[in-house]
């Protein structure tokens, strides 16, 4: 080694010791006949003190002109500090240098390797390599690697084994777009890279694996959103002869073990909700339950008293801001704007002040007399002090944007605490959901998703009210993962396969193994999988999932570091009997 | 759950619990008013008895008719048996059955569902997932599942960090074929899949993460042979600071680690030789040091004895099989044809029997006294009782056919037993070999290599002769996994570029990013990958390397049990902006 001791690792007890430190220079103060050099790695910062007459006058100099994060060694004694730094956990001692070697010189980096850079994004993904080497960039990778340690550890102790199924695989249209990657050998076939191992860890069940999971990439090709990457990382999990309530049980100790170990946060019991409710109370099916706030509807009340907007709206719906009757004119003009953005689209907002002397002060003054104010306000749970905030329109829509305005409000008001964590199973998802665009239902979760046994009959007479043993979980309204108990029997995947539209033949021939493999004594099965990239985040406090990857792509799908994806050559082609539809230069 | 016990977990002092077993039928007795019943799941087998009479009737013609690998939930009392197995932990007791629920139906496996099977490697292929269910099978996924979890508590104990690299990344001509995924977004641009995550780790180690590792998947185009798999995976790491001297020893301690946990054998100290050493006394840079039978060079004792063969060669070279005297005049022309076989190559074999009575025989006594075959056997180290297997020709030709026949007679002689493991570091390899192909140098392990110091002149003078610091470990004569100390300056890179043919452009444009890394403080480092499937299969005394993957593709890359890959529509080829270069049917 290149060092006796980390940068992290000398304290008072080690003074009087010779040794070897390397790492990267982070600061040098040149103080004429003294300098100091601080010295990072990994594992922390140590101090180096040059000194005149102690160490001769070439190492003096040479040590006053290192430059930032040029890699040296440096030999000296431990010694103990006149001033102590008591910030770091080095700060009681500095090393004595007398031998100094450049192991590497440095250019001037593009940005600032500190904790507050002054680097945009573009140039920070350039140089990724620089960006990790902050210390707050690089704790991120650190939270992850301890993440996925610990998620391992509590898998293995459950009986759960981790199986690594193919990545280059088979490509089946449904669901999202598949990456395809062309065989050589096969002329004129592909494969596809794996949007989720799900029929493999079905299949695994089939063969009697019983428990099985893996952290594994998976990949789409989507067009890109701010939290989206074209691969990213999932905690894959199935079991064999289980219900719903088992794998809620399972993964909740996941949850509650992960959160034990990583942020020595003690969750408490996980809140349970349909779907349905989530989307009546919350407009949404992934609610962030750190604050209140709920969904209030009003119909019975607001409708009928001679205020149109109301009376023709199939929903009115509100909810109470606690403390917020302060809020003043202007605030209240930009939340209006806020809400009528096109992001959002609302055409309005009826807000009501419930003042401090039992009064109220409403935008719809002229419709409601102050007893009608008084009623909403007591449906709505309100007190003196709190602000109502009410929109209406078609019930779907309004709901959605109520739940924006809901989450911005808990911005605003502080309720959104990052270091506060409030998981939720949502239950009872809709097995199918009907697609305006291909007229046709589609799996709201996917097609090996069962029905619930007592819905069955429902799927001939009404597709879109058959519940599935679909379940989602939630932290801070975030979508964590998503599972379902499985379709076992070649019968039940048939029928579904029928009414998502696919052919007796297309179901045959993109997943006629899986059903052959279900008359084999396929058990009862079910899984989940969480978005493991997410997860960190969460447990970050980040709202972005790029933190927490080692070397993200663009939103273009582009790795500007290595600037991938390349033209490749023509012999390249030809190789793989493809040519490109478009020029290679336009 | 749609149990409370395992098939694996019932003992002595469950007897009088009510249990409910669930899993698959492996067999069926019955006998009139008794009906046996075996059932299996991962964890084990347990017996059901259904009896006249303490059963309702219809249970027992329920259980008579089950059929092999039928999913059935029994439930029950645990009874003591009457005929105990010793054979099975579970073998004290059995579950006297009082009720019965078949979970689902099966119909006859293709192939029989027990250890020793009739089913061929084709029809175990399309139907892994039932090939899977049988438990030698199984095991050998268990015992990677193992390893992979005993991996990953070494490394994170070493504080190496686990970083997921990047799956889509840039083709680099250099190598193997690269598996190449046409970019969408990016129109008439290539993503190609990682031979390995080389680049991305020393980048990591510019980062300052100082210790990487990942379980990793690769990825490879060739033409396939017995052993190779077109994705594999491969335990891959990096190291900051460190010598040669580092990374032999934290990998010679994970090695032991391994072995210690997953195998119980406590491997002694790794034996350590150079790559010239290899050559000359095995013929081979993987020598399996399990049995000696070193090579003993014997020009100088064989030539100019008028033997033309002899005289003629540039190396004349044997070894000592121990105690094969006895070998009949039909085991040594077997032996001959078998190096004369196109695979070998041989022209011929030269054989010396050392008698019992001091005496020699040999295929060459025309030529040579009893007195030169003497000597010939003083030098190897022989003893009567002992055969002497000499070739000769071409010293590399010669080295490559006396290694194979090494091996050969190392089997014959049962020297290579699967339960004896040792592993040897081979080091001192040469940093560039002559292609005759392309008429250039290529790296012998890849360009990121450094050369030894002391040899960096000869880059100029002698390139072949450039040792580099590279290592490689093998284990009974398999290559586990190599790795060596890298280049981490511009200007080195540059210059090993230069020497493998690169232009200064091509350099650039394939690994600028690197070699613009190194300029901003990169530190000394260097790594090692281990080929983890074949580790698995090591410890697995196993020679394919198949049996460890769960999904394997067969020797045209295909996965016959999904039948990938596969055409793909219209459609998606026009959304990627390419064509095919034949036709679709041929």
């Amino acid at each position: 080694m290149l060092r006796t001791h980390t940068c992290g690792e000398l304290r008072l007890e080690d003074v009087g010791k010779e040794v070897t430190l390397s790492g990267w220079v982070q600061r040098v103060r040149n103080k004429g006949g003294l300098v100091w050099v601080d010295l990072r790695d990994r594992y922390g910062v140590t101090q180096l003190i040059f000194e005149e007459g102690s160490s001769d006058k070439d190492l003096l100099e040479k040590a006053a002109h290192l430059g930032r994060e040029f890699v040296i060694q440096a030999k000296g004694e431990v010694i103990e500090r006149t001033s102590k730094n008591n910030k770091i956990p080095t700060g009681d001692v500095e090393v004595k240098t007398t031998g100094l070697e450049i192991l590497n010189a440095a250019k001037v980096p593009p940005f600032v390797i500190e904790d507050e850079t002054d680097g945009g994004e573009d140039l920070r993904m350039k140089y990724r390599y620089l960006d990790l080497r902050r210390r707050v960039v690089r704790e991120k990778l650190q939270l992850r690697h301890h993440m996925m340690q610990e998620t391992r550890k509590f898998m293995d102790a459950e009986d759960f084994m981790e199986v690594e199924t193919p990545v280059l695989i088979k490509s089946t249209p449904e669901g999202a777009r598949d990456f395809l990657v062309p065989s050589r050998v096969n002329k004129g076939e592909f494969y596809a890279l794996p949007q989720s191992p799900q029929t493999f860890k079905q299949l695994l069940m089939v063969s009697g694996f019983d428990r099985y999971f893996q952290i594994v990439k998976c990949f789409r090709d989507e067009d890109l959103r701010a939290d989206r990457q074209p691969e990213f990382t999932q905690i894959d999990c199935e079991m064999s002869f289980v219900e719903q309530e088992d794998v809620l049980q399972t993964f909740e100790r996941l949850t509650k073990h992960l959160f034990s170990k990583v942020k020595k946060v003690e969750l408490g019991e996980v809140e349970r909700m349909s779907f349905t409710d989530a989307m009546k109370y919350y407009g949404n099916d992934k609610p962030d339950l750190r604050f209140d706030m709920k969904f209030v509807e009003l119909n019975d009340l607001a409708q009928n008293k001679g205020f149109n907007v109301f009376d023709n709206a199939e929903l009115v719906v509100g909810i109470c801001a606690q403390g917020a009757a302060e809020y003043t004119r202007k605030q209240l003009d930009a939340l209006t704007n806020w809400v009528k953005r096109p992001q959002i689209g609302a055409m309005g907002l009826v807000y009501v002040k419930c003042n401090e002397d039992g009064s109220f002060k409403s935008s719809v003054d002229k419709f409601y007399s102050q007893e009608d104010l008084a009623a909403w306000a007591e449906r709505m749970g309100a007190h003196p002090g709190d602000l109502l905030l009410i929109l209406s329109g078609d019930a779907n829509t309004t709901r959605k944007q109520l739940s924006e305005l809901r989450l911005k409000m808990g911005s605003d008001l502080g309720l959104r605490d990052k270091n506060v964590f409030k998981p939720l199973w949502v239950l009872d998802f809709p097995l199918l959901e009907w697609d305006e665009d291909t007229e046709r239902y589609h799996a709201m979760h996917h097609p090996f998703t069962s029905p619930k046994k007592e819905d069955i009959p429902l799927l001939e007479s009404d597709p879109g009210a058959v519940r599935a043993n679909a379940y989602d979980l939630v932290i801070n309204g975030v979508e964590i993962g998503g599972g379902s108990i499985r379709i076992h029997d070649k019968n039940t995947q048939k029928m579904m396969f029928k009414h998502l539209g696919f052919t007796d033949e297309e179901a045959q021939e993109q997943f006629g193994f899986l059903m052959e493999a279900f008359e084999y004594g396929a058990p009862p099965h079910g899984g989940i999988a969480f978005g493991f990239d997410r997860l960190c985040a969460i447990f970050g406090g980040s709202d972005s999932i790029r933190d927490y990857i080692a070397f993200p792509k663009n939103n273009s799908g582009r790795d500007v570091m290595i600037d991938s994806p390349s033209h490749i050559s023509e012999d390249q082609l030809e190789e793989l009997s493809i040519r490109l539809a478009m020029k290679k230069e336009v």
